[in-house]
Order: C-alpha cells, then structure tokens, then sequence
C-alpha cells in the first residue's frame, strides 16, 4: 500500500525557435516544450510516474497550470487503488461533472488529463518491470475493454465489436512480441521535408535518409504550389519511382483549394496527403478524400477525441489515422482510437517528433500489433531526429526501424538536469540566451 | 491615445451547489462560475473593459490563468489600434502559431481568447457611448465582414455570400432598431424544468411561467423515460395543446438511444430536443435530425468554434442554433456563427444562464435581427432568473421578453462587491462558508 506523496510540474521549453531547422506552413517558429508532470509516491523506496503534454512555446505555461490543478487532486490518493482499476480513473477524471465543461473532452483540460492518466500508466509499467507496449499486450480482452470510454461509439462500434476484436488478436500474440523484439517496426522520417530548407539541403537529406535505411519519407507543403512542384521532382529523383513520399499541408487549405492543389502533385505518386484542411474538419476532409482517392488523407495530431475520430472514420475522411500520444486523454482514449481504426480497417501511422512524442507514442503502434489489429501492414511511425537526448530511455530508431523499448515504464521520462536547464523560464538554458531568444527565426516546426 | 495599464483576472465562484434548485442529467451538482477579466487603461480618466467565460466551477482557476497569460501580453498596447480593428486583434490572438497548438481554436485557450477579445468589446462600446447590439448594428457591411474569420468555411459559405447577407439585411436597420426597444426580443424560460425538481414544483412553476407572459419553456430531460413522460404530461397538461415546450438531454444519450426515447416523447408536440448527445458529433445529430424531423434538433452551448458549426448546418443535424457568448472566441466569431446560421436559414436561440450569459448574448440576438438574419421569427433567447443582481447592468426580462439595454458596454460588467465577495476560494462568501460548501448536493444545473 503506497500513496502519492507528492506532485511537481515544471514549464518545460527548448528554444529550438533559434534553430534553422524546418518549418511548415503553418508553425514558422516553434519552441518545442513540454508542460511535464512527476507523481511520487511514499513507497520504500518512493517511486514515480512521469508524463507530459506536448506543446510549442506559448500557452505551455497554462498547459503546465492545469496539470498541475488536476495533478494535485491526487495527493494523499492510494497508488494500488489507481494504477489497479485505470478505466476507472480515466472516467473519473474525464467525467468530472464541472471540470467536463471546460471541454468537453478537448483541449488544455482533456490534455492535462491524458498527461495524469500517463503518468500513472508510466508508473505502473515501472511497477510491472515491462515497457508499457508489452503491460498493455499481456492484458486480456475485457482488462483492455475495461480501460476503454464507449460512449457516444455505439453508432460505430458497440462494445462487442470492439471486444471481438481484441478476443481475434488473442491468437499469436507471443508471436508478434517476439517478433517485434527481433526486427521492431517501420519507422519513416520527416527531417529531409522541412518547409526552410535549401533545394540542396532536400535533396542531401534525401539521400541521408535513404543511406540510413529508412523506407518512407514526408515533405511539407502547402506554402507555395511550384516550390511543392520543384521539391517534390527533387525528392522523387533521389528516391526512385515507387518510393514511399507523403506530404504534409499542416491545416494550410480550403477543401476547394485542397483539392486543386493536390491534383498539380498527383503525379508524385504520393503515399499520403496529411492535414489538408481544419483537424475539426470531418465533411471537408471527406470531401477532399472522395476527390484524390485513391492518394489516402492522413490526419489526427490535432485530433481532440475519439469521438472526433469516429465521424472521421464513418464518413471515409480519412485513411490513415494519425494518433498523437499527448493530444488526446492519453493511454486509454489511444485504445479507443486504436480499436475504432481496426474495427473500419484503417491503419494507424502515428504522429511523432516534438518532445518525446516518439517515445511515447512507440508503445501504442507496438500495442497495437500484439493486441489490437494484429498488424503491421501499411503502418509507419513517424520519426524526427530531435531532443531524443535529454529522455532517460531514448527510443532506438536505426535502419529505418523502431526497435521495441525493454525498459520498464512508458518512455515519458526526461533527465533530471534537462529539467532543470530548460526549465521556463528560470532555467539556466533561458537565462543565459542572447537577448534574440524569442526572435521569430524560421525553425524547427511541428511534424 | 490611450495604452492598456493593467489587466486583473478573478476566479469568481458562486457556490450554487448548496441550493437545490434543479439539476439536469449530465451536471449534478455546478458552482456556477466565471473567469473574470478586467483590462484598465491608462487613459484620463481610465476607462476598463470587462469580459468572462462561464464556467460550473472545478477548472474555473485553470480558465482564469489561460486568461490571464493571454491578457498580460497587452499591457503597454495602444488600445485605439486595437479596437479600431477587432478583426486584425481577434486574427492575432486566435492565429497566434505557437499558442494555436493547444486547440486548436477550442476548449481553454479559445474561450480565454474570448473573454479578452470580449472585454475589448466592453471597452470599445462603452467608449462610443452604445450597447454593443447598437454599435454592431451601426457598423456598415464590409466592416463587419472584416470582423470575421472565413477560413475553412468557403466550401459551405464564401466571402460574397456573408457580405450580401449583410447588404440585404442594411434596408431597415433603423426600423428594426427602434423596434427592439418598443418590444424587445423573446425570451423563454427553463426555471420549470431542472430535473431535480418535485412534480408538484413544476407544476407551480409552469404556472407562474405562464402567468409571468413567457411564451416557452424547457424541461430537462434523460435521467428517467416514465419520469420524463409524466413532468412532460404535467407541463402539456398546464401550458396548454400548442404551447411551445422545448426539452434538453444535455448530451446524455448516444444516437439510437436518443431516437428511441424521442420517440416516445413525440406525443408531447415537441418545439425542440436538445443536447441530445455529444456536441463533438455532427454525425450523430444528423441522423438524429433525420429520425425526429419534423421535431428541430438543437445544440451549440457546448459547439467549439465556427468549423463545427458550419458542419452541423451542411449535415442538418441542428435546425435551431444555439450559441453560447462566452464557448466560442468572442463576439467575432459569433458573428461568424450568426451570418452561417443566416446563410443556412436556420434561426438562432442562444444558450443562456449560467452567470452572465443572459447579459451577454442578448446583443448578439438583436444585433442579428438588426444587421444579419433580419428576423426574430422563430427566435427567442433563453432566460434563467439567476444571479442578474451582481451585475451593474442586469437584463431587463419581464412580460416574457429580454427588453433591449440601452446601457453602453457588452452587459459584462459585475460589481465590485461582488468581486469581492464570491473571489474563490479567498473571498468571505467562500471563507464563511460551512464545511459543507463542497458538498454534492443536488444542485442549480446548466441551462
């Protein structure tokens, strides 16, 4: 029997807007950051979960508020009480009659849940001694449905649907985690596609990225059509015919727009077209997908919930659904997400980059393997080669691969003093910048 | 010349949940709250605007801070340069790329852009002397379209589509004007029908809606379908065959569920059903609508932003629109939602209540009337008789009609005493409180 003793959060920012390292269309100058929570207990010896939202500079600060106004809800709370019944939990939080209309269930407040919800999860794969993928793969079928909110699914998927989905995968399960311990999971990369880069810059990326083994790249787009046009020929050259390219508008068009847009890059061979228009978007992103079938939409990084992600399942509107491990009220709205994708048959190819949204969000294609759809047909993560350094348990991406994490916990935690040196915006890495720290520079973008 | 000197934010909870009056099947027990902002000028002498977002407690301190960290970064600004272009601040705050990332556009940080963009509005209608439906409705059409984000609506509702509903609407402004202030708007009232309440209350209070000259009411609906049939029976039984009685699920259902109990309600000539389910599920209501039409469905005090709206017109899933004034980014943006309304031929019946929703929303229902839809067939605004003593310039609503304000400002502005008094959880009501102030009782619910 243990409690939780104690709760901190910290405003955790790089100033990764100084850098010259990409942009998109619509994120010219991110600080990548972190509104980052630590649960410690009063067990002997004390231990911790830790999880996070992940932000781009301002607003962090009030991201990192309401974490810690949820957050402390829990001192003085039973551990065992919690990490035991996480379904419960989830809906206590989330279902909280007054905290519910802030939301419902979008935004800072339903964020600021997922990153409590996390940090318990994180504890109790460190409990367990497994890396969470591998928790979440032991679970039997009613465990998994159990931690699962249905409401306002039904119209979709009822609760037997989503359970003979997990009772199918039930089958060769030892199998594909010893499967995806020898050989990992697709990984594929953003870092060539930066919207600031120099056709020189793209085109050496390209051939990096080829030499590194990866077997999908994505570009950025939406800017300007002929720039699209030009970098998209100087990618394709480098990559051969047949090559996976996705591209990535970052919200930039109207579906009208979207679609004539598409269509001057059609002859790319594109493998998806991600984010065309509003993430809030269902009869727009239909629309826009009825018009460049068969090219797939992809979208879901800013995808508030899983009711969201049902009406985009239901109307055709998108075909890879793009999970993000903080955007959404973190482990248990993901298995939601992960079953309504298997139950219409549409991969997922998460979202990834930021801060540590790689290490997190690794935990629930590979989960998603083991239990869920029980594949990995058509299905990436995404990968962007940043801040892996200040995480305790950086991911292991190489030959174009994830390779599956064995260190207890769910990937969140970040390195004492990176948490202190970027601290914000009281941290020696802030304090000691040059007075152009805030400098609206072209950087580092959102993948 | 004049610069912003001072912002001040207030966590304002009223503790509603000791009372008993009412409760509604999703929200047991609210302390009706509000985020409460105040921007002071340095001008001679200072002059402040006042805006909010209504909040049912827990997470009202999370709601105050996001207000706050946007708030502060327009102190030292020149307030003529602001409110000389609302729609270039609105544009600013809402497309901030960096703040942006936690929507985006929903949930905290929008509706906190709106209580800052709203008390701009305060400001600028006080300063010329008008109630901002006057200021509104005096502005020429391209200023008023010059106010409004269109982007992600052109594939429902383009440029020259919202500007020639605004040039038509320009014959007979000042009829429509002097027509508000001779007979005001319609008002229905929902005190009747909070589920908490005994059957014999209802009926005195159907009653006394009738006797008070309201020409609607609502009753809250979806905890019980025998008790829902019998208060229903009880409130035909007194109001009459034909009297308009709306009823409110407050999102309890999912979609097959809702078209069921519906029905069984059918027999009670419904004016409308709403909430039925999620405000996240334009699919849902769509099919919802299909199933219960001729019966309107209606929502909206939960709708994010403008991009869901414009779908649940293009779906016909609402057919009454039920903006709430402090949801969605401000006034500007329920300008969006009112010229989608108009373009769609759907009329709107705000959402109010709560605490100050009533002052609020009231100017945009006349300003609609004045400068966009032209109507107020078929349009009423709700009316809770609930905390209006607080505030310096309470609605006039008697003879079952909200009487137009002729006080200049956007109607935000609550006393000081009582700033002082409900400030939580510091302020005497709170610290005199009982032990039992945080109890759940049964209480006052959201309209």
């Amino acid at each position: 029997m243990s409690q939780i003793s104690e709760v901190e959060v910290i405003d955790l920012r790089f100033p990764t807007s100084l850098s010259l390292d990409g942009s998109d269309a619509m994120n010219p100058d991110p600080d990548y950051s972190a509104a980052y929570l630590i649960v410690t207990t009063d067990a002997a010896p004390a231990d911790s979960g830790h999880g996070f939202v992940f932000t781009i500079g301002r607003g962090n600060d009030i991201q990192t508020e309401a974490i810690r106004v949820i957050a402390e809800t829990l001192i003085g709370r039973n551990v065992e009480a919690i990490i035991d019944d996480m379904g419960g939990f989830w809906k206590e939080l989330v279902h909280d009659s007054q905290m519910r209309w802030l939301g419902p269930e979008k935004g800072v407040s339903h964020m600021a849940i997922g990153a409590v919800v996390n940090a318990m999860w994180d504890l109790k794969a460190k409990r367990a001694g497994m890396p969470l993928w591998e928790l979440l793969g032991s679970m039997n079928p009613q465990e998994l449905l159990d931690l699962v909110d249905l409401r306002y699914l039904s119209d979709f998927m009822t609760a037997d649907d989503a359970l003979s989905i997990l009772q199918k995968a039930e089958s060769g399960k030892a199998a594909r985690m010893q499967e995806l311990r020898d050989r990992g999971y697709m990984a594929y990369t953003t870092s060539p596609g930066w919207l600031g880069y120099s056709d020189e810059k793209l085109a050496r990326l390209c051939r990096e990225a080829l030499d590194e083994g990866f077997e999908q790249i994505k570009l950025k787009v939406g800017a300007n059509r002929n720039d699209d046009i030009r970098r998209l020929r100087i990618a394709r050259d480098i990559c051969g015919e047949g090559f996976p390219i996705a591209i990535d508008a970052n919200q930039h068009w109207d579906s009208a727009e979207a679609v004539d847009w598409i269509g001057d890059l059609a002859e790319f061979d594109l493998r998806w077209v991600e984010e065309p228009t509003s993430p809030d978007d269902v009869l727009a992103h239909s629309y826009i997908q009825k018009h460049i079938s068969p090219t797939p939409v992809a979208t879901g990084e800013h995808c508030q919930n899983r009711i969201l992600f049902k009406q985009f399942l239901q109307a055709d509107a998108l075909r890879v659904m793009q999970i993000d491990a903080t955007r959404v009220a973190g482990v248990n709205e993901n298995i939601a997400n992960l079953l309504l994708a298997a139950h219409a048959g549409v991969p997922v190819c998460p979202h990834a980059g930021g801060v540590g949204l790689c290490e997190l969000v690794q935990h629930m294609s590979m989960f998603d393997f083991v239990a869920v759809s029980g594949s990995m047909d058509d299905r990436c993560i995404e990968f962007v080669d940043h801040l892996h350094e200040h995480f305790v348990t950086p991911v292991d991406v190489h030959s174009g691969r994830y390779w599956a994490p064995s260190a207890p916990g769910a990937g969140a935690e970040i390195k004492p003093e990176t948490l202190h040196a970027f601290a914000f915006p009281e941290g020696p890495k802030w304090t000691e910048l040059p007075d152009t720290a805030d400098a609206k520079a072209p950087a580092e973008a959102s993948a």
